[in-house]
């Protein structure tokens, strides 16, 4: 009886299961549309990419398609098809190093190959497979082990791969075939014609630059810095303005940049085979955008040792954080705002440095009152200097993070003159400076927070600039105009 | 006349330099052939590889060179050298899962590729390049998208390629002959034969296997913190017995693991591809090693911050130090001492818990020792408490890397048993757990060094082992033996 009910039991789940699978299927095939659809708006350029390769493909299948050029190209048109659909890669930089890669190493293994036909051919019928194999065998074997030294690994791996591959095709099929010079000349013909074919519809048709990207990316990795610090000070002291649910998602931007450098690293050798373009000339200091994400990431990583602090249960006393909170939101808020503005300046190739430094001195202010601060919170007991180490520790690696900024900010500085940044005079402060030269003078002159807001936005402070009557002398370096500028923060 | 004797000095100098260039063209090659000498040195799996490759093309040479074998497959046999070159990779994981794509990837490409060209035929000869034109286009296209999905991308990237191209070459080159049937069955059968060729290589002669690399890298890297932490002890505190020369070289080893994270995911991606070899079993929790490697990270991250005390100039005064030394030397070397029974215990595959326990019971006593340190050195004035800040914040990164150190032990315990390590009870302390159990009594039994060095080596410490006289209890879970035991530091 009771065997009998359980059967119908699973009986009636059986059909109900049956009866769900139209359902279920559909909306599991909507689900997957929907994940590819959202996939290919999150970066438009996969699908751009795609349609390239499918247009490359298709342009190269001339070579079948049309009747006079398969009569003079005949089969070899396969090495045109197989050379586009390797060779094709997301950015120009890939592209282009792929494709010189292989036409170059194909013209070196070629003639090569030819010339260890014929010289195997001196070594009768009997001799010709003994003389070739070894040649096969230990040009491929040092090839390969060309191949594990780094600086070939990072630029020409894939040269030598192709140096191999046509070496030993070349020799091995010529033991077969006496039309080996005219094998060579339509193989070599065809594998130009559609490295070709990839190179120009990389290049034209919506090109993506590895240059732009490694660019983009350092920009973005700073403002992710910005926002993590800026988050932090909001987590750290919920009592601040901002909900915690707001700077929840922000505070652990940073993580991402922790993992970054491989990616940074392939995108800046990348970027030294691409062409100039647009605000990019062709001797662009590339391998300098790694000395400053080296720096980013540095700084990131004292991000993770302060979001331990966030995380953690071991936190300091509430009056003794009070107490720090303002000079440690001040310093957050002001290294923040350097930070966005060095973004600003990469992301528009223009020195904002007078806005820069200004922050950064803010932050540096903001140190110093740390330090009374703490003078003025001296603990009481023992007791007392134990349970305040959480918030010195924090306050420590906090002040490590100025400094990081302001390496960032030097690094940026440096960098901006060899990349030709154009020069940036605030258009507030510039006819200022053209009219009173900078000095010690005293005029207070309170600037309102919306007057300067294009250039140092959201800092609240007071410039108090001083003036002096003298005609303006011409600041030859154009450094550090802002640090002859008393900064006082409200 | 000085003119003249300008040109006597350029002609000299020429002179000499082209006297010079044999030696130094001699000099600069024997510098060259040195460089690559050390490098085959450095890993001659290196040089053992190359001289695979080699002797795979040598192989699949075979296939022209031997008259029956080029009479069934003709020219295709260029397709095997083709596989064997670029399936040729340095581990046996990326063989296999380079060959298994390209074979799996061959196979229904040239199916689907076959099936178009009887589809196309059936549009008359018209429509047939239309009809495989707007074929070729869309599947190249939707591979090609296919292929910028994770996980995709993690392991069919090379599969989806040879796809493209695969059903490219048969769909457009079936235009144009009617043996499309033999053509693909030649090339398939031809890349067959290379592939196996790889893979046989690959796995028989000198395996590389992806696996143990990953199981090498985790276990040296925690042996590279074990030696930073020790370093740092001696170059923080110079007065310590080592000389800050030979700590010098140890201290920054753990830089290398802060960008270790590409290698480690890609060498656990192939190690997944690998059959059950030496000491791993077929389903080997490779993607743990992940999760051990990740904690590991985030331990040299703290070193990195750690690191920055050492070469900062605002250290904290030296009585202050001093104060705080002994405490900071037993953390660190205790906390070294654990990281090299944990390496010992993945490299030897061998449960090592009660030698690692009691090493961080030892270090976790040692920061109960270091917070009555820091209440003794209690600061007089508020200036003390500024200038002693440096000291505080660098103990208090030291007790955070105490606390990884436990995480790391926690994570390779799990780990542990999920991989099968064999049970290791210390062969000096467990007979003394079989005859006593451990509990609370009070007899104290000093430890000579030498007694268990096996187990515990360079760890200066007099145990308290506190006996019970009941017979002993089974302890059913094995871990944490070590933590019922009271260790004393001397």
């Amino acid at each position: 009886m009771e065997m009998d009910l359980n059967a119908q039991v699973k009986k009636a789940c059986f059909l109900q299961r049956l009866k769900d699978f139209p359902s279920k299927l559909k909306d599991g095939v909507t689900k997957r549309i929907k994940h590819v659809q959202k996939f290919g708006k999150d970066d438009p350029r996969r699908i751009i990419h795609s349609i390239k390769v499918g247009l490359s493909l298709t342009l190269v299948s001339m070579l079948y398609y049309v009747r006079p050029l398969y009569n003079s190209f005949g089969v070899s048109g396969m090495w045109a098809i197989l050379t586009v659909v390797v060779v094709s890669e997301f950015t120009v930089g890939g592209t282009l190093s792929k494709g010189l890669n292989r036409a170059f190493a194909t013209l070196i293994a070629g003639a090569l190959g030819v010339g260890a036909v014929h010289l195997a051919r001196l070594c009768g019928h009997k001799g010709e497979p003994i003389v070739l194999g070894i040649l096969v065998f230990s040009l491929g074997a040092a090839a390969t082990f060309s191949r594990f030294f780094p600086r070939i690994k990072q630029r020409y791996d894939y040269g030598a791969l192709i140096f191999i591959l046509t070496f030993s095709m070349v020799a091995v099929s010529g033991y077969r075939t006496d039309e080996i010079l005219v094998i060579a000349y339509q193989r070599l013909s065809t594998i130009l014609i559609g490295g070709t074919i990839c190179i120009l519809v990389s290049i034209f048709v919506f090109p993506v630059w590895a240059g732009e990207d490694l660019h983009k990316m350092v920009a973005n990795n700073i403002i992710k810095l910005a926002n993590s610090i800026e988050g932090f000070d909001g987590e750290y002291f919920p009592s601040s303005e901002k909900t915690s649910k707001e700077t929840n998602s922000s505070v652990r931007e940073y993580k991402s940049i922790l993992t970054s450098k491989s990616t940074e690293d392939t995108l800046a050798n990348l970027a030294r085979w691409e062409p100039g373009h647009g605000r990019f000339r062709l001797r662009h200091p590339w391998t300098k955008y790694l000395k400053i994400a080296g720096l980013v990431r540095q700084c990131a990583i004292h991000f993770e040792v302060l979001n331990g602090y966030v995380l953690s249960d071991a936190k300091a006393p509430q009056d003794f954080i009070s107490k720090i909170q303002e000079p440690c939101s001040i310093m957050s808020r002001e290294a923040g705002e350097a930070l966005k503005s060095i973004a600003k300046s990469i992301k528009t190739m223009s020195r904002y440095h007078v806005c820069v430094n200004t922050h950064i001195k803010n932050s540096k202010n903001a140190i110093e009152n740390l330090r009374l601060a703490l003078k003025l919170s001296f603990p009481e007991t023992e007791k007392d200097l134990l349970e305040i180490i959480p918030g010195v520790t924090m306050a420590s690696t906090l002040i490590d993070i100025v400094s990081y900024v302001e390496k960032i900010s030097e690094a940026v500085d440096e960098f901006s003159v060899l990349a030709h940044f154009k020069e940036n005079l605030d258009p507030k402060l510039s006819p200022e400076l053209g009219q009173h030269h900078l000095l010690h003078k005293g005029t207070v002159k309170p600037v309102l927070e919306g007057d300067n807001e294009e250039e140092c936005n959201n800092s609240p402070h007071v410039v108090i600039a001083v003036h002096d009557e003298q005609p303006p002398t011409v600041n030859e370096n154009n450094v550090n105009l802002g640090a002859e500028k008393t900064t006082v923060v409200v």
